[in-house]
């Protein structure tokens, strides 16, 4: 990593180290146009105070950061064991931020984790994230990042993630085999990549078997696609299209929610309604009726992600290039009780 | 927080700032003899070389570290949200670092805590942790640290926590009250505070209540206290001691690894088995059938723990002395199918 020197600033603007020193420290006995150059020049480099004493002692922390939008999600449980797990073997700490769902939290982390001088960061987006400054701000810097699961595709960085589209249709695609036909589905958030591509993945499922896609059959989870989403959309689900024969829910969690409802009106799954999971949370086995899921290799994303962000770190550190991958892991549907 | 500069090293010496900080940087023409004195004394006063950086912009980072055996368990991923709110609305940021129940991460992690200069930590411990100079050095650098759920007693910091004892004794004492006499404990792990709480109020309730302690209906989780820990002891009690007639688990978690080999396996719950959990996870309502527990205040734990530490910060900050809180927390049994 090249980092900006108070002597880099110094050259620029072709006074001492001392002068740059000062005017950063905005001493009285330096003029104000010279602070005003030195801050602008400082701004260019992208120097940043606390250099000085990274400097001093070496230029990796042998730290990485992660940023991710929630812990209670088991799948992100799941992640952060392999992403520890790989960083440990290779001598490195993680440095873990929850931006519970917050695009300006998450903000505010990127630049705590730069001036932590973590040497890559991993990245799962929050639902709400729809501008990117701050990831680009990252590059800019010159610093390693590895997006995984939620992803943006414009971002020009390592990625690691599902086919989500595709385990989508190879779910609803499943549940047609079976003969259902009035297929709901309980949608994520309307942001996230994941959420359009798995919506998109049901839809096209339908349209390629011949059914009509109904948009009255698709609910929003925006509650943080958690429990209570799938219960209080089942719940609706009920009421307003009691014809309905199967949901394929974005998570696992929507659909433990949705079967509790159903097990408490004594509708029976899944004679009455199929369900359908997606992630293959260790607690679909045990719900009852077992859940029908798609596996989401989650321990397997953390690792793989941590191999490539150390990896670029360490070309980083050699001023090596590195070509950007795009890791695509297999999923599988995982048939139980409940459809 | 008092940091000690360059200066407070060259005051103890005698010798210029100029000299100390050449020293620290081993420059050639610092004669060995200083160079030693100055790393001594550096040692001595716990000098860190970036203070100076931190010194140069201000002495609060506005972050604070948490320190956490495992996301895994929804509690800790209860008491994390806990922990972001209540820092958020004060503005701060929240670190989090996962030991993997492991001594020698945790022991890092406080060190990379210290060196990225957090304003305070919190900490539940690892199953591991039975040496705690670790702790003592956050106390010596003038460093709030407020432990939560997993303490240690002899450490001077506030704490935050159940009455684990109480509440195991109230979860068997119920047992005992509906009739059941051959109750065996899926314990935790031999180290931690809370396993032997718990074990201890299992073992009084047991003996206030007449019936003898016998000590193989006690099955050791060491698994990470994890769901497949309760499996594969329900199995081994089941054959071990086919005459029991319920099971106190140390965890939710536990209890539903239980259940779930008792489903499979056609041992009637509550009749043939009761089974009783602890910490009423969301999942506990969902489970079939629905697990009895102990609920134990995540959230709310998240919150105290937060609170106390802020104002422990502000008071630092003022060299005002706080005087250590232990807040315990209340906890109730939750009365469903499985008991």
């Amino acid at each position: 990593m090249k980092v900006t020197t108070l002597k880099d600033i110094a050259n620029e603007l072709g006074i001492s180290v001392a002068t740059v020193s000062k005017a950063l420290k905005d001493y009285p006995d330096v003029n104000k146009d010279t602070k005003e150059k030195v801050l602008q020049i400082a701004r260019k480099l992208n120097y940043s105070p606390n250099q000085l004493a990274v400097n001093l002692r070496t230029k990796q922390t042998k730290t990485i950061g992660v940023i991710i939008p929630t812990t209670v999600h088991h799948f992100f449980s799941k992640v952060i064991d392999g992403i520890i797990e790989e960083a440990e073997k290779k001598g490195y700490l993680v440095i873990i931020l929850q931006s519970s769902e917050k695009l300006f939290l998450e903000k505010l982390q990127v630049n705590l984790l730069l001036d932590k001088r973590v040497d890559g960061i991993l990245m799962s987006l929050s639902n709400k994230t729809n501008e990117f400054v701050h990831l680009k701000k990252v590059l800019s810097r010159n610093i390693p990042l590895v997006l995984f699961d939620k992803i943006e595709p414009s971002i020009s960085c390592s990625k690691v993630r599902i086919d989500d589209k595709k385990a989508a249709y190879e779910a609803v695609s499943y549940l047609i085999s079976k003969g259902y036909k009035k297929i709901s589905h309980f949608r994520g958030d309307l942001n996230p990549k994941i959420s359009n591509d798995r919506f998109e993945g049901y839809r096209e499922a339908l349209e390629d078997h011949g059914i009509t896609y109904d948009p009255s059959l698709v609910y929003l989870c925006n509650n943080n696609t958690d429990f209570e989403d799938g219960y209080t959309n089942a719940k609706k689900l009920i009421r307003e299209n009691p014809e309905v024969d199967s949901i394929f829910a974005i998570t696992d969690l929507v659909a433990i929610g949705a079967i509790k409802y159903f097990n408490e009106n004594n509708i029976k799954i899944p004679d009455d309604v199929a369900v359908f999971g997606f992630s293959n949370w260790f607690m679909s086995s045990v719900v009852s009726p077992a859940l029908t899921t798609v596996h989401q290799p989650a321990h397997q994303m953390g690792v793989v992600a941590t191999e490539i962000l150390l990896n670029e770190i360490e070309l980083n550190k050699e001023n090596t290039p590195c070509i950007h991958k795009e890791v695509i892991l297999p999923t599988k549907l995982i048939l139980r009780e409940s459809c």
